[in-house]
């Protein structure tokens, strides 16, 4: 399995008039960890430009489980579900001193060709490759 | 049925490095809507708060059909889809000019009494009455 | 004078845990009118680029003087200040209803030469011409 | 001096079209480590709530010297430069590799009676005595 997690302190700014994290804030928290999971495949948002493929997010999905407080400490994982011929990533988002599931989340991405516009509907070789690398 | 829409018209911090907007931009495109939806309900935040019942979002689920682009002019329509046990809206952002679909969500809400914090599975009859009002 | 003005209605999204415009939100709305300043002058984000200048941001002011609501509707009308050197906009934000001043601020842009990446001391001539023809 | 240090790692949604961080982003760097440094203080949100006091902010001031990347390591420094009268907090956001100065910023915040609403032209006692624990 191909995983990243980053530590977030949840911040002022990410919360809402409710007193808790408003639920648009999430998609920045998926973000965060989302990236931390490129960045250990190599092939993150430079890679992908450099690489001529463009991987717009085409579907996102958020389970709120329970709410999330200001100051609050919490761990954001991305996992590796499907890469072949989509990236699709789901994550989890827990507090980091209990373990509690605080968030259930997926999104996928496809490629998309850079100088024709058109969409893949199988992953590039390059990420393919990188993948693989890490898998045993 | 039961809907409202907004016109928007997309701006330069709705937008990502990719030179469109941002998947996480929606969540507020769709919550100007809902929030229309529910001030045609006559249930909108203040009310909500007065009724002494939270409704968090539960579930959010975007797909992305078409990238949109700076200045584009689109509207976003929200409909109610179930009120009974928890509120559930559905969304279709559409382009302004030619109508074309751009893309489809849905939010659920649920209940929550603000005295004891706790969750209901059927909402409140001060929700379900504003509602039944504007059915035909 | 050439100035432009957008209508607002605060959303849930924009506000803070304090039930109030998160202090943050308002570089949006100075930005939505100054945009709409600039589409007036002929020069937006897509005609800065064609004419081979970058315009960023390098210095922000707000005055925040009474607090913005939920829903309220507001005004944010932004005036050319000084653009022979550097683009200097001054901003006032009112309430819709009684006209009161909620908010001053001021942004300042310089032009950057977007091929080799330095600052210029004078506006180019693509931009002076277009104020010019505005004025009386 | 009191002062606390926030290192950040700029994000793809910290980014605009132009492929630096928006100037509308660095308020949630400020404010993160102002959070930082009001806990230093022992003077947070929370704290301040349970004071009777609210904090609004007057006044920001941003000077942007240099446009800060996708993934740059950035420092943010908050220093208490005036409690007496308001809380002015002044800011420098550095490059964490070469140390080089990025941005300078100042934000005032003013005491509000949260059972008056009334502002103080006088900081309470609370934050007086907790700023006096610090000091030399």
């Amino acid at each position: 399995m191909i995983a990243a997690a980053v530590a977030i302190k949840v911040q002022f700014y990410d919360l809402d008039p409710m007193q808790v994290v408003w639920h648009g804030s999430y998609v920045r928290f998926l973000e965060q960890a989302r990236c931390a999971l490129l960045d250990a495949i190599g092939y993150n948002y430079v890679e992908m430009k450099e690489s001529g493929y463009l991987w717009p997010v085409v579907e996102l999905h958020v389970k709120y489980v329970r709410a999330i407080q200001f100051g609050q400490e919490i761990s954001v994982e991305a996992r590796l579900a499907e890469y072949e011929n989509r990236l699709r990533i789901t994550y989890r988002i827990t507090d980091a001193a209990s373990g509690a599931v605080l968030t259930k989340a997926t999104t996928t991405q496809v490629a998309v060709d850079g100088a024709t516009s058109e969409m893949l509907f199988e992953s590039p070789a390059v990420l393919r490759e990188k993948v693989r690398r890490l898998l045993p």
